[in-house]
């Protein structure tokens, strides 16, 4: 399998050494940069650095673009023109709406790995670093099935766990899990700096909740002022709802009342429990079978639809009819109440389904 | 030495086992959960389990109280009734002024060891819990020089480092660092898991930032609806402070204006590395001897009024001269410009000084 990888950074050095490593692919790269280019070489993740994105991806089987958030949609766009017809091509940026909605290129399918560290640049880079990582996918009803099938592969070939969802509902979800956490790790150390200048004080120590919430403050402003720019309206949207939380919240103190307090704060230990619950669920798996129309599309109003019911799938399979008038597509989800439920979400789409 | 703990939870324990294991001190303890007291004489931290608290306290020459903040005010006022004259009284409560206006006893030092753990209760309890861990005192004008000092002793002898600060700074500084984060980890959950149920979906993974900024989420109801209550006042101040800088920040997210927003996260990048420097200074140690009038309170201003230019005292010992009229005080603070600025601020005082 011959890889492309477009930036060479911490994920697209990462991408290319699990790539290189672990699916025996061959990996050629471009990155604007020189020395990354060379270091990324050096590493032993790159076999053949290409002077242009063209060269990069000609002949490729799969192409990785993991320039910044900023950048993405025209390096997507000039990596899709280079690119063969057969070649599946996909991204790692943070943010997805900017990139998916203006690329309708049934070869692309939007990613985005939740994996990273504080540390940037391929000398960073791990052939390990997606082992176990949930890897986003957001195909839309143009995505070919049979190149986001091998895209799936791959993923799960790095180690990853790919994870269907709309890139609405992604960008919505990261502005809350990712982004706010952000912004608001730079305000606490932000106002705690100011308030201690203002006493004349130093912090002498501070407690773990400070040190685990301000531990992403000042992240690289190069990929970070992308992100909050491209999402601009769901991270403001979050910020609002935050800030409306944050006035009860205050009121709740100031009122002293323990019972009140007391119920606030065991509500957020639930949550809590049950977002941790949520992901550590690693059930055995079961499979489905279900006969598909060999039409564009269908693959991704499949995932979709079960990604809004809660459906993770670990992994699929297509198997087309000979003459590809249609195909079963073999879907691995969580064995018991989550598999019965799969297989009525694909029934009421008007798929016969099989559970195996 | 004889050690009495008033409360043998998680913190009470650990300074049981520490006090007994590294200060070979005899431990005296009261619970008012007679299980609790049980089960830390069956941890070996406690070697006499008295069934009042004046019971506990008798003979003690050191006496810490560890119970939740709502309860600390009438237990330290008992704690000190059943002392001797020559027993130092201190606590461990999150918040300080609640204890520290109320309390005018020369025997009492407030204290609050930056130290802990996301379990509670004895059977976790660890004799090296406070090793190199902040622990904040806060004398007053009134407290006695030589209860300070054997108290500041004790706690180095159980790993720990003594920081004086005043008790309303203390807690200003607390809400900013510790209490706000709580209410920031509460928030951020109960909003991901609301915005999760209205989209009918569910979380199926969440990046680094939000598991850390969210660790300290529904923390132990009954001790943090003590805290929130008793530093109301400085916590809903650091949230309104918070609440006005995200909705700037919104502002300047929603304006999309890349050479701001970076600007803004590298003033964060920049905020945090001064704070973690400050953090993990280690530096070489030098003495100061300070002659001083035997009065009370004098330790605590030298040591207030260091801690306020940012000199953090690492160890101290007293030296009365024969007949009491006056002493000296032995200060180790950081060698270099720290070294000098303390001494200039003792003698701006009116303190004749000597750097060793």
């Amino acid at each position: 399998m011959r890889v492309a990888v477009v930036g060479v950074g911490l994920i697209g050095g990462s991408v290319a050494l699990a790539a290189r490593r672990r699916a025996n692919a061959t990996i050629s790269a471009f990155d604007a940069d020189p020395a990354a280019l060379a270091a990324a070489v050096a590493r032993g993740a790159v076999q053949r650095a290409c002077s242009t994105v063209a060269d990069a991806v000609e002949g490729a089987d799969a192409a990785f673009v993991a320039v910044p958030v900023g950048a993405l949609p025209a390096t997507v766009a000039e990596v899709l023109a280079a690119a063969g017809d057969d070649c599946v091509v996909s991204d790692v940026g943070s943010v997805k709406r900017v990139v998916v909605e203006r690329i309708g290129d049934e070869r692309f399918v939007g990613g985005h790995p939740l994996a990273g560290a504080q540390t940037s640049g391929v000398e960073h880079a791990r052939e390990d670093l997606f082992d176990g990582a949930t890897w986003y996918l957001t195909p839309t009803e143009r995505t070919s099935g049979v190149l986001y099938e091998r895209l799936h592969r791959l993923l799960c070939g790095l180690g990853a766990r790919p994870a269907v969802i709309d890139a609405a509902e992604h960008d919505r979800l990261a502005a809350l899990v990712s982004h706010l956490p952000h912004v608001l790790a730079n305000e606490l150390v932000c106002q705690a700096a100011r308030a201690l200048d203002d006493g004349g004080l130093r912090l002498p120590a501070t407690g773990p909740s400070f040190r685990d919430a301000t531990r992403v403050a000042g992240a690289p402003s190069s990929i970070w002022s992308d992100i909050f720019i491209a999402n601009r309206d769901a991270v403001g949207e979050a910020l609002a709802a935050l800030i409306a939380r944050l006035q009860a919240a205050r009121e709740l103190i100031l009122s002293g009342s323990q019972e009140t307090i007391c119920a606030w704060i065991e509500s957020a230990a639930a949550e809590r429990r049950a977002l941790v619950e949520a992901q550590l669920a690693g059930e055995p798996l079961r499979e489905l079978r279900v006969a598909v129309p060999n039409r564009p599309g269908v693959i991704a109003r499949l995932a979709l639809a079960l990604a809004r019911q809660g459906v993770n799938i670990a992994d699929l399979a297509l198997h087309p009819a000979a003459d590809m008038s249609q195909g079963v597509v073999a879907l691995w989800v969580a064995d018991g109440a989550t598999a019965q439920r799969a297989a009525q979400i694909v029934q009421g789409m008007g798929f016969p389904v099989a559970l195996q």
